[in-house]
């Protein structure tokens, strides 16, 4: 693997900017790596476990002689981010995030950006429940997906070099449009963790079923809910606030379809159930066969960090 | 660790009791364990993989001067295997069963228990997506719950010696009664497993996000429903419609406490919905403090067969 951009900013050092900090050294893709973040104590931290080769304090400073600048905050504050950066960017650079809603992004960010930056959308479908600067790991984004989503007029030779930096970072790469994403993301992971948060919500507040029985008995499936409910609250408030639409639209259909089972329980419809059942335990197989998965029991993130 | 009984007939050989068999031979707790099946092709994998002492063809043959019967069917055939195996028990026997509601079980098994047997219902928390004579391994409870549901007049003596040989296959067991077992159930498993089955049923459903889509992108939050989604079509139709009651219970509570948070989400309430997430996180924690489940990355399912 050889150096894809000479220095590149990383704007937060949370889980996903930590990662990559590791996965470019892993990989040689950076000659110098910059890192900030708003919070003192991230940044210390950050200095504490050799994450970046320099940590500054302001976004302003890290973006200086930047070839890539990487948005690595929560989607709420990325205009604000923006704004600050964008009379220090360098001609010629490129600005891309990691935020998991891109319509919203692009409109706070895109009016920020001065002519001669390019501004090119990422997302990489990677995480943990985890957070912060300690919780980074080279190995998060190996096999998972990065999708760009660059505009019409976007500088193709800058996009091609940002497909290059992801996959050295070990992901496949893929380009869609905002809008698209916006609902594919919808429905495959933001409906999936408001459900999973809503249904913690519901145990912990039952009365006549303790928390400590909830606790002790969640191995039965809830487990895997709470996991899911266990990520970062204000990343997960903002994707909501930002992708609001998509979402929403989702949360229809599925409040539709939980009608529609709820109704084969009351009225004892076996038929209806076992055929839905043995819809969905098809679907997961074909997760299996698309490699997205494992019939092992670690998820498929075998390569997690220890 | 020694015998606990003497001999131990298995009724129904999918995911459940075949890691009871092996469970029972790593730990030495049956002098014979004898099984059978009502399909033909699951007895023939069961003798052609060693899985039990003695496989024969019919529940009354199987349950023949045994110690222990273990009913280890789906919960809607329940009543009529007892039916079978009644006038065939030995006295002084124990009865009991793995199923995953129990006032049904109790209500369908009950009436066909003749008097001098033991009949203590029973539930092991434990499981995977796979079913079948071939899915077991001797590891499945380990550390994990098993629930028994001693009836008020059952034998003190035979349900201590359930409590032993549930200890020998690893478990922590507790007592509880039929109705608060269901709620409890209903809450950590049966509720969260129909909403797991919804979204996967409304993510295959969606025309304008095709399945390739939703199966290549699944890593950010809906693969982990997909696992739940996968169980036994057959075994869980039967808890829904047997569960019924505390299951609705459930899903009505969780169907109100969304609709809120979609509120949230559409009048822009961020503040709503950061203090609930950062609620369910601290379940999270809880959870992991309980020992039900790791930070690492196995969801501590290690000791899975490999």
């Amino acid at each position: 693997m050889s150096v894809v951009y000479g220095r590149v900013a990383l704007i937060g050092l949370g889980l996903i900017a930590s990662s990559m900090a590791w996965g470019m050294r892993r990989a040689g893709l950076a000659e110098e790596i910059v890192g900030t973040a708003r919070s003192a104590q991230t940044r210390e931290t950050a200095r504490e476990i050799g994450l970046c080769d320099r940590v500054v304090d302001t976004a302003a400073e890290a973006v200086k002689d930047a070839d890539l600048v990487v948005l690595a905050v929560p989607v709420g504050v990325m205009g604000a981010v923006a704004e600050e950066i964008g009379p220090h960017l360098k001609q010629g650079a490129t600005v891309s995030d990691v935020g998991s809603v891109k319509r919203a992004v692009i409109a706070a960010v895109g009016p920020h950006i001065p002519d001669g930056v390019n501004f090119i959308p990422a997302h990489p479908l990677a995480g943990t429940e985890h957070s912060g600067p300690r919780s980074g790991f080279a190995e998060l984004f190996d096999n998972r997906f990065c999708l760009l989503v660059p505009a019409e007029n976007s500088d193709r030779q800058a996009v091609d070099r940002l497909r290059a930096y992801w996959e050295g970072l070990g992901a496949n790469v893929e380009e869609m449009d905002a809008d698209h994403h916006d609902l594919v993301l919808a429905v495959t992971s933001h409906a999936p963790h408001l459900i999973a948060y809503t249904m913690v919500g519901v145990a912990d507040d039952l009365r006549r079923v303790t928390d400590s029985e909830v606790i002790k008995y969640s191995a039965a499936g809830f487990r895997d809910f709470t996991r899911i409910a266990a990520s970062d609250p204000t990343m997960w408030r903002d994707v909501f606030l930002t992708n609001k639409d998509a979402t929403l639209e989702i949360l229809g259909r599925f409040t539709e379809e939980l009608f529609a089972l709820q109704r084969a329980i009351r009225t004892g419809d076996g038929d209806m159930l076992f055929d839905y059942f043995t819809r969905t335990r098809a679907i997961r197989r074909s997760i299996i066969d698309a490699g997205q998965d494992t019939d092992a029991p670690d998820f498929g993130r075998s390569k997690v960090h220890p």
